[in-house]
């Protein structure tokens, strides 16, 4: 049965389901409320300040950003409580004063000595103390110190001693994306806890202060059980959640609030393959899945109404045309889609296909009520 | 020796090398024309007015396009010949015959009688005949009709006796990616020929028309020793190029003219990492070159000026995070790379890095001009 809302708009397009949407937010939102944390979301996912306000505590409060663009963009719709979550340049430092000058706190991260130099001398220069957080790493993932590494000591005292504002520490357990199920995961997530709670004695050890304790990834944040000296959580793609989050069991299918919405344009009856309008432009090159369990391709195929259909997904992707095919080892019936079929597809990774598009067509919580459309934007 | 011009750019950001651009262009243009057909390039590559100024005849010549926002944005620039060169679905043709009305001469692609059937009761209800193209299936690679299939013929008279025009017969030899060196993709660029010679006889046997025989994927058409028959080329990566190409030896590295400008925000100095902040987001998540001889991981880096630096690769990439590490078989010495250090990352697949992009920012062929900036724009 198709959905009259949807027959306007141009394929591929975003839909989101506001209703999954509201309960994910609300998930975990619970979940760090009853662990007795704050939540400081991450807004990278999104991109979007219409859908900011339904993730950011009271629609504005404390939030994490992943470019300065977003740090702009957020800090225009007043969002002043920042947290720029990727290591500071110093060519970057420009635009963070800018934002200070324009009533947004914005901290910078960093895990450097020379990083931190930079901080502080832009800090002395402008007047302002840029407060700073030290990443710390948990799991050899990406960036950061270990707890025990000198240069923790270092960087701290650099910004402490020179004028800066020494905030405290972050880590990111990004491995645990690798961790299939809540307690291989709450193994990642008192890592990560262990990892920072670590770090900042150490800081306050050496008598330099570390008020804020903050950790975060989307599996770790649901996972935990004990959260005793963070301060802090920070999450994003829980908002949406998507393939890889079902694939380590961190949400259902049936949670992902992100599709995509395509119209079929051929098919290859030989080969047994249904052509649709989203291809890896719509869909994005992310094939997050293909380590997973299950390989779901470049996508979930669901109905137009988001019922998933069994055994079908996106087998391959070009630039405007998706492949539709049952999965290798499926053996049931395939459905047939005359061309200008409409279906969804559920995404692999909502943060990389939500970047391919420029807005969202919300479906609202209320039955038949109008859809709305939220902007997005992208850049750096 | 850093260059002045890019100081003051923000990273993460793409460069285009405008001499090799041209060089590009010229090249594909000479092989043609010595061939003796005519170019319709594809625009999906750059998505940029500007940049069509350079890759089109005159300027304004014939074009290709893979939507119909590129179609409309083109059309509005004055481009009034062009291609949507993806199957075309019914609820897509008020938006055709839009164009049409505003005097742009848009040819769709189909290759099925249902989607004929929509071409044709677009072309009454309008009083428009829509210029249509069958398309050709020469290697499975995704949509088209094989010369033998009874259905071309019926799809043919569906759009000649009802009205539409019926221009002629396309070929895309998508399968000619995986051909190594020029003698392979010799063979699917005659393979491509003989596929849409043998289409275009067909239809003429049954006395139907078809002026236009067009094939075209970037391989063949710089392989293809021989076009007797064929009218027109289409190509669209040529115009920049990219590690994919480079890694079938369609092009040498030095050809590249595409870049992300990255700056370096860190290291891990136990594992020999340098952090950049040219993550996926950047630079897409393609990684064409993974099943290749060489696997570029997330592209090749060079230094500022554009220079590869030997055995360095972006190993792994988060959202805004590159991770330059050496090749896992390179045993030379890796320089050490300051935070606040510019590089350049050559990407995997030219369309899905740009496409990650807002703008281009222009190194002009002649020696110490300022840079120019030419945007570029994405969506359906």
């Amino acid at each position: 049965m198709p959905d009259p809302r949807l027959s306007p708009l141009t394929t591929p397009c975003l839909l989101v389901d506001e209703a999954r949407m509201k309960r994910n937010i609300d998930r975990l939102a619970q979940h760090t409320a009853a662990l007795g944390v704050s939540l400081r979301p991450h807004l990278k996912t999104t991109k979007s300040v219409e859908a900011a306000r339904y993730v950011l505590a009271n629609g504005n409060g404390p939030a994490t950003v992943s470019t300065l663009a977003e740090a702009e963009v957020f800090a225009g719709a007043g969002i002043t409580d920042i947290l720029y979550g990727v290591g500071i340049s110093p060519d970057k430092l420009d635009r963070v004063l800018a934002l200070h000058h324009a009533g947004c706190r914005l901290t910078v991260l960093l895990d450097c000595a020379a990083q931190a130099e930079a901080v502080v001398a832009a800090s002395k220069a402008s007047g302002i103390a840029i407060p700073a957080m030290i990443e710390i790493d948990s799991d050899g993932h990406r960036s950061g110190l270990t707890a025990d590494d000198p240069a923790l000591i270092e960087v701290g005292r650099v910004l402490h001693e020179g004028g800066a504002e020494l905030c405290g520490v972050l880590c990111h357990a990004g491995e645990s994306y690798g961790a299939i199920g809540r307690d291989a995961q709450a193994e990642f997530a008192e890592q990560e806890r262990l990892a920072v709670v670590n770090a900042a004695t150490a800081l306050r050890n050496a008598d330099l202060p570390c008020p804020v304790v903050s950790v975060g990834s989307t599996p770790t944040a649901h996972a935990a059980k004990d959260l005793t000296g963070v301060t802090e959580v920070r999450a994003g793609v829980h908002v949406f959640f998507d393939l890889v989050m079902a694939g380590i069991d961190v949400c259902d299918v049936d949670d992902i609030a992100l599709s995509v919405l395509t119209t079929v344009i051929g098919h290859q009856p030989s080969r047994g393959w249904t052509i649709c309008d989203a291809g890896w432009m719509a869909m994005s090159r992310d094939r997050g899945t293909a380590d997973q369990r299950v390989d779901q391709g470049y996508g979930v195929v669901c109905d137009e109404m988001g019922q998933v259909i069994p055994g079908l997904i996106v087998i391959k992707a070009n630039q405007e045309h998706g492949v539709i095919a049952p999965r290798p080892d499926f053996e049931g019936e395939v459905p047939d889609f005359p061309v200008g079929t409409r279906l969804r597809i559920l995404p692999n990774h909502a943060c990389a296909t939500a970047a391919q598009h420029q807005q969202y067509h919300v479906i609202p919580e209320t039955a038949g009520a109008a859809l709305s459309t939220w902007s997005r934007f992208g850049g750096w």
